[in-house]
């Protein structure tokens, strides 16, 4: 088997048009789940639990008489966190611990209420809230990562939503015990075992047995997807992610098999998945290329990296590691690797990217399970206009203005004039019976 | 004409029902409309300047030879800035003055990087950048509000964005001197006649003279909106707007004349906008139904404000002020009234509303125009889960993470145990690889 990701070069007068035609991720979709999500998020609003017990036992051969038999009880997460071989519980409680860190530093830098009073002794600023109760899709089958159950909760439960409901599919009754046991560390207040379009759709209505949340956040398949974006304004959601990428800005002063076994943790995920580097140095590329041949053959996995790499990934030599920056300014990363040993002097050149990891420790997979920052992250070049999911994610801000006596005399009167400007006289009058005392 | 809120009473067996049939809104948008967009949007992406100018000349009866030739000069914002009487002209400044005051208070709250070092040395924390570019979308003709502009591009600016395109509709070349007077003091870089889903299109996906943007933000009407939603993705946007809406909580201290004049201000936007009195006290009440008997005929734009408050108006009678808290917090009204003499006893009750006007000195009308805090609000029971325009709107994070040596020896650990546990071997291995040294 061979990985061979496209070899570009910037000099090339067509690099231009080859690295787009290699960006290029479409992200439409299918008429026909598009239609089976409607009618299913339909009938989940009409019939409820029925329906969800129904799709259920048809999607997912599990057969209960009420939606309370899908529910795993606060007990069974425990029981799944205490049966862990001893290494994997605690690797999960680690993680979850700096996780949890990390978002508590978040919250506590961008995340809380603010006011001050001006000259006149009005009261400006804004509350921030928690949101009172969210769901967390986790996916089932081959797909299902615990670790996502721990980057969706914890942001969650430091927010200080009070209730966070967790769905997961079981197909016939297979149940993951990470998954199980992550939502035991991470704050999961119910979780029930349902899937698809129907939990979604579950969530965003509400049932009898479910609650109606505020937002549903979390990964899922094309139906998920699909149901997502239509419950979108009923309910908030967290972005649709694309395929997972990786974009390495090499130096050439990290070890070649660190690099080329980086790019294999982005594409061992997805054959859709783009593994990029970026590095002005052509025999270093090369270097990552011998790796890639040599470890290859050693990975489970090594049939989706081929496919991944062959497919979508490249390696691309530069002019200069500022012309690198520039190209991945463009790309605007998932996932952004500076490999040099002086990643502090790239680092901010570097404007658009869900995440960065700066020198040669850091690779992407610590940041993806332990490091603390989230793994949700902006993918499809949307990191231009988004932000990694997070406690802000979780909370809402009200504003809060408290007009003075005398503050009213003076912004009344601006405000009459801006508001007859606009021909609204009922605004104008309000501000002007406050002028009067 | 007479205005006659609904009058319901918590105490009625009915009031559940009666009050969600009063809260209804759909937001189900019109298939007509939607095919309309979606072709234009296509056309756009395929034709872009020459369908810009297409749909301009036919919708809005504009015939120039090039899209350059719709683009509005600084000097043209700037003469109309000018040229406005100066009462209108330092109105438009104080308001201007204001809300970038708020807006930078904002951003040094909640909108700056920030970086810790762990027990051994790691670095996490997020980069906070600005988006490079942004568009502004401002409705032309009757529902031209200056102040929009205002509250639209001053964030943006405050956030850095480098680029801020305003697009607004001028049908038969009828130019709002208040709106390019806005565009003046508030930072727009340029301006250009066009509306509509062509506007949006061009914004999403660039066209020859216009630049693609990272985000469009701002109101419009059902084509606008439907456009905006078809682009999310390709570019970020804002909340999709749903008619106005007031809630008064009122403990029956402030004049009953002014709550009726803030009922009418939001009235007076639209027959859809709603009006929403919670109050205790019965009498009170009754005052307030007399103050909008009496006030009523003298209203400019007496006709809408009738038939909002027949179609949509309520006078809520509560058992308190506590029960009134709970009933605003189940509407998550957009604009949140506590007209108390004691607003700060009932404040910390309110958990969901996009801004919330303390005491009885607080008109929304202020807060619309230039207290400081943006008119950009979340509605339709939005408010559950988001939040008013602000700086962050205009602003994206990346996280930061460098690892140490001692660093990746530990987390590559915990990551190693739970990449096996995800049957990902290659983020195992990155990880492992790193614990070598």
């Amino acid at each position: 088997m061979n990985a061979r990701p496209l070899r570009l070069s910037t000099t090339s007068p067509d690099f231009e048009a080859e690295l787009s035609r290699r960006l290029h991720w479409s992200a439409e979709t299918d008429a026909q789940v598009e239609q089976v999500v409607a009618d299913i998020l339909a009938d989940v609003r009409v019939r409820g639990d029925e329906a969800v017990l129904e799709y259920t036992q048809k999607f997912d051969g599990l057969a209960v008489a009420s939606v309370s038999g899908l529910e795993l009880e606060q007990r069974e997460l425990k029981n799944a966190y205490h049966g862990l071989p001893v290494q994997q519980r605690e690797a999960l409680q680690a993680a979850a611990t700096r996780v949890r860190a990390y978002h508590v530093a978040q919250k506590r830098a961008t995340g809380e209420s603010w006011s001050y009073r001006d000259e006149m002794g009005t009261l400006l600023g804004q509350k921030v809230t928690p949101l009172d109760r969210v769901g967390i899709y986790v996916p089932g089958g081959k797909a299902a990562y615990p670790s996502s159950v721990l980057m969706n909760a914890i942001p969650a439960q430091v927010a200080g939503v009070e209730e966070i409901i967790m769905v997961v599919p079981t197909p016939r009754g297979e149940r993951n015990q990470l998954v199980l046991a992550a939502a035991h560390v991470s704050g999961v207040s119910r979780a029930f075992t349902i899937g698809g379009a129907q939990a979604v759709g579950a969530l965003a209505y509400g049932t009898k047995t479910i609650a109606k949340v505020d937002k549903i956040t979390g990964p899922g398949n094309a139906y998920v997807a699909s149901a997502k974006r239509r419950v979108f304004g009923a309910v908030g959601i967290d972005m649709i992610a694309g395929p997972s990428e990786i974009l390495v800005l090499a130096d050439g002063t990290t070890p070649p098999d660190w690099v080329a076994m980086d790019l294999f943790s982005q594409a061992e995920h997805d054959e859709l998945a783009q593994s990029i580097l970026l590095c002005p140095d052509a025999a270093y590329i090369e270097q990552v290329q011998q790796a890639i041949d040599r470890l290859l053959a050693d990975m489970p996995r090594a049939e989706i990296i081929a496919r991944s790499l062959n497919g979508r990934g490249a390696l691309i030599h530069t002019r200069s590691m500022q012309e690198a920056c520039d190209i991945s300014n463009r790309i605007a990363p998932e996932h952004l690797e500076i490999a040099s040993d002086d990643p502090h002097l790239w680092e901010p050149h570097l404007r658009h990217a869900g995440a960065i990891f700066l020198g040669r420790f850091t690779s992407e997979s610590l940041g993806d399970y332990c490091a603390g920052p989230n793994h949700v992250l902006p993918t499809s070049g949307t990191a231009r206009f988004s932000s990694p999911l997070g406690v802000y994610d979780f909370q809402k801000r009200s504003s809060l203005i408290e007009v003075s006596e005398a503050g009213a005399l003076a912004l009344g009167q601006i405000a009459s004039v801006l508001a007859h400007g606009e021909g609204l006289q009922a605004h104008a009058r309000a501000a002007e019976m406050r002028m009067k005392r």
